[in-house]
This record gives structure tokens, C-alpha cells and sequence, in this order.
């Protein structure tokens, strides 16, 4: 246990990855400690936190003195290491493939994509105190219907998760990407029951965990209403 | 050995994905056909080979049946399912989570960065026949510069591949996309003393392999280097 103990995470919750990682880790209920790291206050380019990841980015994880970054090689690192079901990211190899399928696209696609719909609507207009760019923004939310259009015909064409029957880390990195622009109030997935099926039993599946990840996201949404 | 003598993988070398997996078939020696698709021929696009990627891209691998995607993933699913030298893509969780950490790293690093030097010097004034956007060109260098620095002080700092002390498949998806600008008769790491000896690490260590999968690469470079 002692190895377990000595697992320590630093996270953003207002960041998607973040959240994903803060999921399994609720799910898989490994022990460990999380550090928060405050990207609005500039608290990732804190020379304590470089020295850690010099490329000044969350999430980053500490596993007795072992230092990983990036979200996708974090939770593949924690299920391949430790005693968690083995279902989040399957040892068969056609099934792992799958994911790694998915995680690979993921990253030129889901995650630039939704992003980019959370960043013209809630993050410019925050830091520069203009109205948001309507334009960009529909061009935004257009790449990201071709996004989501290949989501439902592509990955849960005859299967209920990304991968396969049951739940795996793709979903999570997924879901947390698609639930970012709800800090703008908007739900990308309103006229995509597909899609929204697909999150109920995400939901369902991570339980509790889902909210706690999406607190802070949720406050950010509540605050932006309360100031319309 | 049937299963293996049923893999088919689907490839344009012009891709610098594919010429990652070529190279990692050849060194590996598994059993393979290579079906080329042309990209410049549309050969991506007819129903045939849509029926096998919806997705309309290379590459694509067939094991027995079993069809998948993103040469990411394509190329971890070979060293899992078959015996292959485990310094590939090791098994031991830490040295495998700093394969993975690279690679979720490239799709928004090294890769999109040099694809677009080659996009704005070759295959834009190719498509087009206007000359090359200078400004563009420029500003593209400057992050791949960016990209570049990063390889060196991240990955390459105190070892001789980008994972580590050994090869892995890391360092084949990296040089394949740091290989595509000699398209256009530019060598991106000219003065980059560090990164030119880790490719001589890679030339070495893959043989004959690295000329074979780039020669299509080189004969774009020499017939642009004739017509000036």
C-alpha cells in the first residue's frame, strides 16, 4: 500500500483531462493525494510547479518520485500498474486497441474541437472583456457537429461506450470534453439523443464521481447566469 | 504463424504515420502484405477502400478480420498481440507510460508542427500552383523551432532515444514526421546537433529500413530539385 499512498496528483477541475484523471481515480478509489493547481492564477508557471513539469501543464502525476504528464499516458499508466478492473482499459489486444484507437483521434478531434467552443465563448471574452467573436464561434460549433456526427456513426454505431460494451478511459476523456462548454451554458449534445444516451450511462457508471469532478465547472456556468 | 500472414495494412509512404509502421513491420519481420493506397490518386476515397475506413484515411490495418485505425494505435496493437523485442513499446508500467506520454504529446506536437512546413512548401503550391506563402512558411518554422527545442530538453535530455535508453516506437513516429519537410529539400534539423545525432541513432538502429520506407520521399525531393 505504501506505493499507493505515495500517488500524488495535480489537477486544474476547470481542465478537461484533469477531470477525466480525477474520475478514474474516484472510480478505481486508488489512494492518493490531490494538489491543486489554480491555471487562473497562473499557478502552473510557479517555479515549484515547473520544477515538476516544465512544460507547465495539468494534470501531472507523482507516483513515489516517478513524474508523468499528459492525461492519456497518466490513466493508462495507473490501470496498467495497479489491481483496478480491468474493464477502464482491457489487457486483450483488440480490445486496449480500441482505446488506444479512440485516444489517438481524440486529440486532433473531440478534444481541440470542443475546446475551442469553450475558449470563444467563456475564455477570450473573460480575459479580454470583448463580446464574443459570433463568426469564429459558428465556425467552431460546425467542426464540432462533423466532431460529433462521427462520434455517434463511427464509435457508437451498434455499441453503448466508445470502445466496446463497457465503460473505459476513452469515455471519460470524452465525456469531460464534451461536458467543457457547458461552463458557457451550452449543451453541445441537446439534439443528439445518441450522444446523450451515451452520457446517461456514463453517468450512471461513474456515479458520484461525475458531479464532484464537474463542481467546479458547474459554479463557473451558475456564476456566468446569475450575471445575464 | 496463419494469423500473422493474414495482417494487411493499407499505406501511402508519402504519409509519414505509415512509413512509421512500415519500418516497424520490417524491423519486427512480422509476416505482412502492404496494400498502397495513393492519396494523390484519391485512392483513399473510392467506395472500396471507404468500405474498410469510413474514415477516408491511411493507415489502416486488417489482422485477420479485425480492422484498425490510427497508426498509434495500430502500431502499439502489433507489439501487444505478437512476439515482438519488448524495447518497442515496453511492458514494465514506467517505461511504457513514457512511450505513451510521448506520443499523446506528438499529435499536438512534433506531428501537426512539421506536417505544416511540408503542407505550406510542397503540397499547397503543388495543389494550387501559386507560390509558396512566405509569411506563413515563416511563421510555421518558428513553431516548429518551438517543438524542436522541446524534443531536445524534454525528451532527448540525458538519453539517447526520446523514451529511454533504447529504441522504441516513439522515436519511429517522430523521425517519420521530422523526415516529410527533405520533401521539399529541407532538412528541419540542419542545426540541431543534438536531434541529428538521435537520428543517426534511429538510421542505425532500423537499417536498411529507414531508406526503404522514405525512398518515395526522396525521389518528391529529387524531382523537385530537377525541375529548378
Amino acid at each position: 500500500m505504501a506505493a499507493r499512498q505515495a500517488l500524488q496528483v495535480h489537477l486544474d477541475l476547470l481542465s478537461q483531462p484533469c477531470r477525466a484523471l480525477h474520475i478514474l481515480l474516484a472510480c478505481t478509489r486508488l489512494p492518493h493525494t490531490v494538489r491543486h493547481v489554480a491555471l487562473r492564477r497562473g499557478e502552473h508557471r510557479t517555479p515549484e510547479f515547473t520544477e515538476i513539469n516544465p512544460m507547465q501543464k495539468v494534470p501531472v502525476m507523482v507516483d513515489n518520485g516517478f513524474i508523468l504528464t499528459e492525461s492519456d499516458a497518466i490513466i493508462k499508466y495507473l490501470v496498467n500498474k495497479y489491481d483496478v478492473p480491468d474493464h477502464w482499459y482491457p489487457r486483450q489486444p483488440e480490445r486496449r486497441a480500441r482505446v488506444d484507437e479512440y485516444t489517438a483521434w481524440h486529440h486532433t478531434h473531440t478534444r481541440p474541437r470542443a475546446a475551442k467552443v469553450f475558449l470563444l465563448e467563456v475564455l477570450l471574452p473573460a480575459q479580454t472583456g470583448s463580446p464574443v467573436e459570433e463568426q469564429c464561434l459558428m465556425g467552431a460549433l460546425s467542426q464540432l457537429q462533423e466532431t460529433l456526427d462521427q462520434l455517434e456513426s463511427m464509435f457508437l454505431r451498434r455499441q453503448p461506450f466508445l470502445c466496446g460494451d463497457d465503460i473505459t478511459v476513452a469515455d471519460l476523456l470524452a465525456v469531460c470534453e464534451l461536458m467543457q462548454p457547458e461552463g458557457g451554458g451550452r449543451d453541445v449534445l441537446q439534439d443528439r439523443p445518441l450522444l446523450q444516451r451515451w452520457k446517461s450511462r456514463v453517468r450512471a457508471a461513474v456515479g458520484d464521481a461525475f458531479d464532484q469532478a464537474h463542481a467546479v465547472l458547474y459554479a463557473l456556468r451558475d456564476r456566468r447566469r446569475a450575471k445575464l
